[in-house]
């Protein structure tokens, strides 16, 4: 987790420069440094710093920075501009990045910048416009170049002799029909080592499907993980082309995504590491507050066994044990199943057989340390009875758990409630709940 | 997440042939799938099925699905092969891929299938094999196109039509001098559109420094994701090439660093979604008698306390709040921490703002929560002294966990400990800890 030992001494002499203050240094070295290095650099960098930083750049280079930064510090470092210095940032960019950094600008501020750029590439920025930033229409870029079957691969070859640009990522060129159609795939590496009199049709693949514009992101993301791509091809419903994704639009998906699944299972919004406290503060509240709730809710069932506690005192020092080991184990069935759906691998054919999976592990755990706590308990406070009673609240919570963990995610997603999210609370309130329950009561029976 | 509308029907047609038990047209659809999607469909397939289809397979396919199902259920499917069977499988596949499988078979094992191919083919293995799978050198493969600067494309482009196999993912072409050591890079791209008279020199990339052979696979992955690479050259000490890495395997490091995070906090093992009772349930078992003895440290702090219960039974209504509240906070903070680990953003610069940041979140959010929670425990009990003391409590309780959720992860980083394992145990067993101490201890003061 270290710096390694041949990171470019650029970050080195960067932190000296920093730390005194000489300006005119950082900016020569971040005049040779990458926008991703930069956008790296000012994305962990405190807040204080970041204006600085962007400060220093140059404008060409400031275009591409700006497009490397997270979602949240992007919008911060566009959000007072002119239309004018946006069209100016935005030019510079692919068209696909372009729709994101639009996506998230007021529609008011949108208009505006859409209404400096010339009528062409306003027409291809609105085709992605016209999909939202989670399906596939919203990822692709509209720069690809296109070929027909018919063409042998010499005409190609001097095609793209003449086009001169390759789009960045292009592994592939697009084979479509007259109606431009997706037909198939043609490698440039077939372009380059192929006799150059045969036809594209005979040496293009037809086996890589293409993408529907409607697919989710999360879809796309895992038929490249599986396929291997470094571009795909996105059509319409009706098969006509529309663009590509490339592969560096694609780790972005995997990357937010998986980060959604942490992130939301400690309530987390998405948050900017380096948010100042007035931004952080209030975010995190929401989620204290639900759990403040829920915690009443655990409180109320003790209080229900005032008397109970009142007359063996033990059972207060020995409930948060029970109630904790449910909130461990429900959390582990949760984090699996949650992990799973991300990676698209719950369906109707697995789901029943994962909540019993998910129950047993729970009812082994359960016996297992159910006999410890017994013990414990027993030899502890010389008290054999709680140690059955507590042994007893162990294994049923730890069931529970189990149940719970993995039933709830699936039930939350039928009902379209992003289970990450909402899991962890419900969970953990399910077997505080029952874990109060199940020792207080058992104890109420047995010492009445 | 639900399956998109233009899931290949494939997946249907398997559906329907899967549960009506035809194994010949399960065989017939597998066919015509690629083995990425058939390893998804493997790999989210209970236990009994998965042999059942990997048995369906023809070998060369077996092949390149083995290749890519997850590294558990790869030594699963791997493990009583003879070396014979496992050379044939090996071969097939790209030579990072092959090191991956040997790295994971006992090394006896790894030296038969070694024997069993030819001379030159063992000797690349063994320059892969020599570096851990967790640094560059074990994610590199050494099927590489090298190129003198001194040459013209005309040469370069003969070169390749008579070297007729390009390797997959192959962007850029290498170029090394007379000593073998690193250059530059060439596009294939400008290959194609350049003119063919003009030299390597001309029109090579030199920005693009190559990664050192020992640098970690997670800053690699991190380096990948900046600058968009599609692949890297790697080299060693001196500077000599020695392979390159390509984006499909650095989206496995990434998958894979996001999946740590996630599991490691709930306190599991990397674990196969469907892995059978038996597997799981030890594995799950060590993480909860952790927890159990932890909260019976959190246990031993409430029994000090007993009599001032006895006094004031309320007190273990409301103490669950107190410790619960504080376990939110922290394990927000310490997922925050954990994070930004991962993406390599936390720094000397930076971590002290850090710790100061979310002990000062602590202390708003506490501030917050500390006015309701003292106004609902004084109206529920018709106490206010309760109301103040739970008021102090939970103050004490956020600050420390915002503190401790960022702190502790950068102190066991420093200790060289997993602070994503390590860490969530740790938070919550010294707000647990804090807690009930904070809330009794003040009781016992008030309640004297």
């Amino acid at each position: 987790m270290n710096s390694p030992a041949n990171f470019p001494t650029k970050t080195e002499r960067l932190d000296i420069a920093l730390r005194s203050r000489t300006l005119g240094d950082v900016a020569g070295i971040l005049a040779e440094m990458s926008p991703g290095d930069v956008a790296y650099l000012i994305s962990s960098s405190p807040p204080d710093y970041r204006a600085v930083l962007l400060g220093l750049l140059e404008p060409e280079q400031e275009a591409l920075v700006v497009n490397e930064l997270p979602d949240e510090l992007r919008s911060a470092a566009l959000a007072d501009r002119e239309p004018e210095a946006l069209a100016e940032i935005v030019e510079q960019l692919d068209d696909d990045d372009v729709a994101d950094i639009l996506h998230e600008l007021p529609d008011e501020v949108t208009g505006q910048v859409l209404a400096i750029m010339d009528e062409q590439y306003r027409q291809r920025l609105q085709k992605v416009l016209s999909f939202s930033d989670d399906v596939a229409g919203g990822l692709m870029s509209t720069d690809t170049i296109t070929i027909r079957a018919d063409l042998t691969l010499d005409v190609v070859l001097r095609y793209l002799r003449r086009h001169a640009e390759i789009p960045p990522n292009t592994d592939n060129l697009i084979v479509v029909n007259r109606n431009d159609r997706f037909v198939g795939l043609l490698a440039i590496a077939t372009v380059l080592v192929s006799d150059p009199a045969v036809s594209v049709r005979e040496m293009m693949i037809t086996d890589q499907e293409a993408i529907n514009a409607d697919t989710p992101a999360t879809e796309v993301a895992r038929r490249f993980e599986r396929n291997d791509w470094i571009s795909a091809p996105v059509v319409d419903d009706a098969g006509k082309l529309l663009g590509r994704i490339t592969i560096d639009d694609v780790v972005d998906v995997i990357r937010e995504e998986a980060d959604h699944s942490l992130t939301s299972l400690a309530g987390l919004a998405e948050e900017d590491t380096f948010a100042p406290v007035w931004q952080s503060a209030p975010r995190r509240a929401i989620w204290l507050g639900v759990n403040l709730a829920t915690a009443l809710v655990a409180s109320s069932v003790i209080n229900v066994f005032q008397d109970t506690i009142e007359k063996v005192v033990a059972l207060a020092v020995l409930m948060p044990i029970v109630a904790s080991m449910g909130g461990i184990a429900g959390t582990q069935s949760l984090t699996i199943l949650i992990r799973a759906m991300a990676m698209g691998q719950i369906n109707d054919r697995n789901q029943l057989w994962l909540i019993g999976r998910e129950s047993l592990v729970g009812l082994i755990n359960g016996l297992l340390w159910a006999v410890v706590i017994a013990v414990t308990a027993s030899v502890w406070f010389g008290d054999p009875i709680l140690g059955v009673i507590i042994a007893c609240a162990m294994l049923i919570n730890l069931v529970t758990a189990g149940f719970t963990g993995a039933g709830l995610p699936i039930l939350l997603r039928k009902l379209r409630v992003d289970p990450a999210l909402a899991g962890g609370v419900l969970v953990t309130t399910v077997t505080d709940v029952m874990g109060f329950l199940a020792f207080l009561g058992l104890a109420t029976l047995f010492y009445r």
